[in-house]
C-alpha cells in the first residue's frame, strides 16, 4: 500500500550503511534532497504534499526507513502520526519533530526542516556518544497544513482532542473523498481515530523546530539564525459560500444577474479594508466558481477566509466584519450567504518556563512571536511545548521560494541537539 | 476507442428497429432521455461533456447510431464535426444541427435540442413521404462551448479558418493535455486540422435551432414558442493573469503582501462597473487562485473575462476601460497583469433574406437578437445561416436549470420540419 520509497529515489541506495557522523548543514541538505522528487507540483511549482496521498505516503516510508536505519523504533498512532523512538516509550519523555506535509504549491522546508533537523540531531547526540536518560521521540504530525482535508494540523487536533472523531472522519478532500477513507486506504482503522491520551501523557515536553515564516529573525541586528517562539496568534478558517443563480454570460442582462462573484469579490476587498490599522491578518488565498465556465455566471462560489489576530475576540471582531461585509453585498446582488467554521484555535503562549530555559540554553537568543498555526501550538493545550525558529532570509513561506541557508539549518540541527540533550539528560 | 454508448444505456436497446412515425414532444424528449445519463456532473449539477472527453465521445457513438439507423451516411470531418446525410452529399446541400458538449455545470437543451430537433425532423419529413430534392445534412459542431480547450465553436473556427491550425492545435487543457493531443486520442489525424473548403463550399444554407437563453419568446405579448435569429453580439474571453508574491496567510504583514487576489477582485467588480448604462454584459464566471491553499496568499491568479456588446468598437471600448481598472488595481498592490485574447468574433447579422423567408413561412414568428455565441455565427462568414429559437420559460442557460417545454420543442421540430422542407424542394 505505501509505495517503496526507494525504487523512486536512486539516491537513497548509494547511501546504505551506518549514518556517518554529520556535517549538520551538509546532513540536512542531503536528507532534504533525498525527498526532493516526492510530490512536486508541475502546474504549481513547489510541492503538492497533502494527508495520506502518494506523495504524503512515499515521504512516510522514506521517514520510516530513516528512523529504523538510526535504529529507532517507527509506530504509527491511532490519529496517522507517526512516533520514531530512540529508547523505549515511557513517561518523562522528550518529544521533537514537525510534519512533512505541505500547502498546494508549498516550499521544501516548512515541516521537513523540523523533521530532518531532529534526525540529523539524533546523528549529532550519536555521534557524541550520548545516551539519553529519557526516552526521545521524533515525531511527523500528520495533515498539519489542512491543504487536503481543510483542517489544519489534523493529526495533532485528533490527538488532543481539539476535534472530535465524527467530525473529522466526516471531512472530505476536494475529490469528495473523506478522511475516513483516506485514512482505511493508508491502512489506520478509522473508527480509532481520536483522543490519545496514551500517546500525550507520557511526554515530558514537545520541542518543534521550524523555518521562520516571516523576517523577523534576519531583521534583528544581533544577526542570529535560531530563536525560540513566544506565542502564535489566534486564527481560523472560515467557508462563506455565496449563492445566486447560474446563467448564460452572454445573454443575462445586469438587470436579471443574480452572480455570486460579486458579493465574493466585495468580500475580498473588505477582508483587506478590515485590517487597517490593526496586526491582525485576513486571507483569501482560496476562492472557487461553480460551475467555473468562462461563459457561464455561476450558481456559487466558495471563498475560503483565513483570519488571524493577537486575541480571540480580536479575531471574531475582524471576521464579523468580513461577514457582515459579505452579507451585505449577498442582498445588494440578491444572492445568499451561508458561513460556516471550519477550524478555530485560540492564540498560544508557548510554556514561558521552557522557552526562557531553551533560550538561555542557547545562549540568549532571541523569543518571537509568529502568525503561522502548528502542530506545537496545538500540542500546547496538553504538554509543555517551545519550537525554535531558523532564519528565513527572505521571510516568504507557503511557497516555491521559500529557503533557509545551510549554515542557518546547521546552527537549527545543532541548536536541536542541545535542547535534546539538555532535556533527555 | 470510441466507448460503446449502448452498454451504457440499457433504454437505447429497447428502442432498436424502424424509427416510427414521430410525435414531436415526445421523440425530443425520448431522445434526450437517451442521453441524459451521459456526463452528468456530480460535484456542479447538469452536465460536464467537453470536447473529446469521455462523454463527448459516447455522445458522438450515440448520434452516429441515431443517424445511421435512419439511413444517414455519418462522416466525421478533418476537424471533428460529424455530418449525417440525408442523400448524396453535393453542392446546394442543406445543413442543419447543433453541438452536443456543454459548459460545464450546463444544462440538457443548450446544443443537444438542436441536434435531436434535427433528427426528429428527419423522421417527420420521412413520415410525410418527403423526398430531398438537395441533400440534407444533420451537423454536430465539436466543442462549441469552449469548456475544455477554451475557445467557444472551435470546430466551426477550424473550418471555416477563423482559427488557424497550429493555434488550435497548441490548444491545452486544464489538465496540460494539447487538441493535437486529445484529437488523436479520439481518432483524428491532428496534422489535418484547418480550414474545410471542401466541406463548406457545397453548402447552400446552415439552419440551427437553439433553445432560447434569455426570456425573450417568453416576454413578448403574442406568446410564440418559436423565432428567428437576427443577430449576435460581438464577443471574446480575455485571460488575464495576475502575479503578486506567494506567501504565509498568518506571518505576512499587509504592508508586505503583494496578492494578486486584490486587483483580481477589483477587476471583477470593474467589469460590473463598467455596464452601467450600456446593454453590454461583461462577465467573470472562471478564476483560478495558484497555488490555492486557505492559508497561503496566491502567487497568481488567472481570471477569465467574458465580454459582449453590439459592435466590435464597443466590445473593445468596455474591455479596455475593465483592462485599465485591472492595471491600475495591480500597481497598487505591487503586482503585474498579463492580458492574452482567447478568442474573439465580431458581430454577426444573419442573412436578412433567408431570415425573412423563414420567419415568413412559419408565419411570421418574431426575429430576435441574441448574446449567445453560436455555431451559425462562425459559419454566417462563409454560408448564408439562419437560426430557429425555441422558448425557454424562465430565461436560465448554461445551468442544470435550462428548460423548455415539451410542447415548444414540439413546435420547435415542427418548424425545422417545414424549414428544411422549403430549403431542399
Amino acid at each position: 500500500m505505501i509505495p517503496a520509497f526507494r525504487r523512486l529515489n536512486g539516491g537513497l541506495e548509494g547511501a546504505q550503511g551506518p549514518v556517518q557522523p554529520p556535517e549538520c548543514g551538509e546532513r540536512v541538505s542531503m536528507l532534504l534532497a533525498e525527498i526532493a522528487d516526492v510530490g512536486t507540483d508541475r502546474f504549481r511549482g513547489g510541492y503538492a504534499r497533502h494527508g495520506f496521498d502518494r506523495a504524503d505516503l512515499q515521504l512516510r516510508a522514506w521517514f520510516t526507513e530513516q528512523a529504523e536505519r538510526r535504529g529507532l523504533a517507527v509506530y504509527t498512532d491511532r490519529n496517522g502520526n507517526l512516533w520514531a523512538w530512540w529508547g523505549e516509550p515511557g513517561p518523562g519523555a522528550v518529544a521533537t519533530g514537525s510534519h512533512l506535509d505541505s500547502v498546494p504549491g508549498g516550499g521544501a522546508f516548512d515541516g521537513p526542516l523540523g523533521v530532518v533537523s531532529a534526525l540529523a540531531a539524533v546523528d549529532v547526540l550519536r555521534a557524541r556518544d550520548f545516551v539519553p536518560a529519557r526516552p526521545i521521540a521524533v515525531v511527523v504530525f500528520a495533515e498539519e497544513e489542512g491543504g487536503r482535508f481543510g483542517v489544519p494540523c489534523l493529526g495533532s487536533r485528533l490527538a488532543t482532542g481539539a476535534i472530535g472523531p465524527d467530525t473529522a472522519r466526516g471531512l472530505r478532500d476536494p475529490d469528495g473523498v473523506s478522511l475516513a477513507e483516506a485514512a482505511r486506504a493508508a491502512g489506520l482503522n478509522p473508527a480509532h481515530l481520536g483522543r490519545d491520551d496514551a500517546a500525550l501523557s507520557g511526554l515530558r515536553c514537545f520541542v518543534e523546530l521550524h523555518v521562520e515564516q516571516g523576517r523577523q529573525l534576519d531583521l534583528l541586528p544581533e544577526r542570529t539564525p535560531v530563536a525560540v517562539a513566544t506565542s502564535i496568534l489566534a486564527h481560523g478558517r472560515w467557508r462563506l459560500t455565496f449563492r445566486g443563480q447560474g446563467n448564460h454570460a452572454g445573454t443575462t442582462a445586469v438587470a436579471d444577474r443574480r452572480d455570486p462573484m460579486i458579493p465574493a469579490s466585495s468580500t475580498v476587498l473588505a477582508a483587506r479594508r478590515a485590517l487597517a490599522g490593526t496586526d491582525a491578518r485576513a486571507t483569501v488565498g482560496r476562492l472557487v466558481p461553480t460551475p467555473g465556465g468562462t461563459n457561464v455566471i455561476p450558481s456559487s462560489v466558495d471563498v475560503w477566509l483565513d483570519a488571524r489576530a493577537p486575541s480571540t475576540p480580536d479575531t471574531r471582531k475582524l471576521v464579523d466584519e468580513i461577514v457582515a461585509a459579505a452579507r451585505e453585498a449577498s442582498a445588494a446582488e440578491g444572492c445568499a450567504v451561508e458561513v460556516r467554521e471550519e477550524s478555530y484555535g485560540d492564540a498560544v503562549t508557548f510554556d514561558a518556563a521552557l522557552r526562557d530555559e531553551l533560550a538561555g540554553l542557547l545562549g540568549g537568543v532571541p523569543a518571537l512571536p509568529t502568525g503561522a498555526g502548528h502542530d506545537a501550538g496545538i500540542l500546547a493545550a496538553r504538554v509543555p511545548t517551545a519550537m525554535l525558529f531558523v532564519r528565513n532570509p527572505t521571510g516568504v513561506s507557503h511557497a516555491p521560494e521559500e529557503h533557509a541557508e545551510p549554515d542557518d539549518c546547521a546552527a537549527g540541527v545543532a541548536a536541536l541537539a542541545s535542547v535534546l540533550e539538555h532535556l533527555a539528560s
